[in-house]
């Protein structure tokens, strides 16, 4: 009866605790912010009338972007989903691969493997990074995989696992050094899905910048956006160099002749969204600290409540604190569903996590390990809002 | 003799004609023009925070130009080739299937039918459209393709001809009333690549709407633009939901659980994008009007250039005149390659025709016609500045 009773007011103490955190009104999950230079750029965008697929601020956005982040190339697209894509191609995936990715990740890491004519192979989460878990994926792997000259190879299946591609959950960076050892042993191509983790490092590093390539997004939803966006991060001038060309139409340069040299892509960001992107890069160092701030904010007021705690960055890391979360205690488990109908009937938005890869009927019969983490995760994570205006002082 | 030197100053007399019609200066191929409420709605779309895959815009463009079009729906999405590959797909296009397309054509059009595991098949132009030529194109039909149960084959792969995707090249509509009769017979699915056409119909009806579906784009050089866009066409209530489905990841309409029920793509129009393209709707008649007031300058300028015709709409129809050219003799065909030189040089951006897709490596070994007006066609057209802005009074 005491668990009972617990559980049926739980809801109401997150309710009102939230409300404490983020003030009155309807508050959604994360909105962007403008309060930069997105008008003066975007007016200097139009004047020019270079808005599409030509433009300075495309140009000036991958160079500001790489160095904010510590790569030495950054390559801007659409979204994150079509960065993926292209990493993954130029990772040599191909049809009948495999690619290890995270059960507990949004769809895209999933879609991006499908696109290419690959098969996802999910893998288990821990815990303490909500991503991928190194240490029982390489028990996994030592079971179900063998090296062959310079493959790793699914005995299983017989396919080809070609890259690994962790994905930083909610900004909070996986156990990189894990991560790293394991590609390197098994002969995996890393392509780190960071389209949630911009401004989020390990040991001083930007995530997406430690695999061959990293990705990021910048959708409405993301840290910072320019409406629809992503990014491919590369140290390897030749993997840039066919990125570019790759996302536009892999066009060979002639001064008038229209010769492509192979099935390319149409993925080039527009230049009014690079505008954009540019005056909200400006503000990312502060969004970074008001997001800190809320999650600040969010542990202190759920200091009290019980059976739940705040999601906090891993020990040696730096999150962004995208989305602030909190995990329920596994007996708590079963108040999810009531947590996320109190919340947002109050006006208050919160999600669960995506469902999981395996439980959708697209991808239920591709190959997994046990995931009992993941499940867990999934049962017990609720995301709260989490904009970074909630986080400034005087705005909340 | 007499010939050679007609060419040899053909290409001055060309710039010079060039010259006299868009006044001083630079002049590039296509640039857009925002004259109206661009500045407006892109403010009022940044003050809303919605910038992004939710937004009024969106559902605004969609309403608008729909309407414009004489469409009973039209799906916004990232670009031209997106809308495309998804039409294709809605077409039920398969891996190992081939579509028809001319080989005349931009190479969005072939790499949309790769991008769903399909084989382009080229088809041969007709110099009157510059278009898909239907009456070739049945002839070629007779000799290599059989109908088995609702199912046109290719007799020499075995493959289904699934669709036939004609392209309105430079805006000029192809003979639709041919093509439409020859879908019908062979059981072809006809998927309109109206990319270039906004604005030109046929017996006053908008090309586009005349197959189960017809795609347009609203890139940086065309007639409108929204940065970078497209959108697909329907007057199919199932296929405008699919379509919506597909390119927004497919996601099943739920309070806050995230499933997606088939493999969808991220293909959504930005809100802002689609601000930048309310505005430029608005503005479509009057653009339409100049750049055919353009037509008629470059037609009375070059009356008196022997060897040289500047391209009309076909008879029946109303060409938007997206794209100004000129047509030269078979016998000052060789001197095209000067007279882009010689224009280019002079300040005058003009172009050939794209490459004809089986000349390019990736598509050359494609099942095709007999090609021999395509290839013509490609010896003899140049296109010339085409701004609607060359076309309004006092301006060029």
């Amino acid at each position: 009866m005491t668990s009972v009773a617990v559980d049926s007011t739980l809801h109401s103490q997150i309710v009102e605790t939230v409300r404490s955190v983020v003030g009155p009104g309807p508050v959604v999950l994360h909105e962007p912010r403008f309060a930069g230079n997105e008008w003066a750029y975007l007016k200097e965008c139009l004047d020019s009338t270079f808005v599409s697929s030509a433009g300075a601020f495309v140009d000036r956005f991958e160079v500001e972007l790489a160095d904010y982040v510590g790569a030495r190339f950054a390559v801007a697209v659409v979204n994150g989903t079509a960065a993926l894509q292209v990493a993954f191609r130029l990772a040599g995936v191909q049809p009948g691969d495999e690619v290890l990715i995270p059960a507990l990740t949004f769809i895209a890491t999933a879609n991006a493997v499908s696109y290419c004519g690959a098969v996802p192979h999910l893998v288990e989460s821990e815990e303490r990074t909500l991503g991928v878990d190194p240490i029982a994926l390489r028990d996994y792997l030592r079971d179900i995989a063998e090296i062959r000259g310079e493959h790793c190879i699914n005995r299983h299946t017989g396919r080809v696992i070609r890259a690994l591609s962790p994905m930083h959950t909610f900004g909070h960076p996986v156990d990189i050094d894990g991560v790293l050892a394991l590609a390197r042993d098994y002969r995996l191509i890393l392509v780190e899905d960071a389209a949630e983790s911009l401004g989020s490092t390990v040991h001083g590093r930007h995530t997406g910048t430690f695999g061959l390539m990293g990705t990021l997004s910048f959708n409405g939803n993301k840290t910072i956006t320019t409406g629809g966006g992503g990014a491919i991060l590369t140290d390897q001038e030749d993997v840039a160099t066919r990125a570019k060309h790759l996302t536009t139409t892999a066009k060979v340069p002639h001064r008038w002749e229209y010769v492509h040299d192979e099935i390319g892509y149409n993925f080039r960001m527009p230049n009014i969204n690079a505008a954009l992107g540019c005056a909200q890069l400006e503000q990312l160092p502060a969004l970074l600290e008001a997001k800190r701030r809320l999650f600040e904010r969010y542990r202190e007021a759920f200091s009290d409540v019980p059976k739940v705690r705040v999601v906090a960055e891993p020990d040696g890391c730096q999150s962004n604190y995208w989305l602030q979360a909190v995990m329920l205690d596994e007996s708590a488990a079963r108040a999810r569903d009531a947590i996320l109908a109190a919340t947002n009937d109050a006006g208050l938005m919160s999600r669960p996590t995506w469902e999981l890869m395996h439980r959708l009927t697209l991808y239920e019969s591709c190959p997994r390990m046990e995931l009992p983490v993941a499940e867990s995760l999934a049962r017990r994570l609720v995301t709260l809002p989490s904009s970074a205006h909630l986080g400034l002082e005087g705005e909340s």
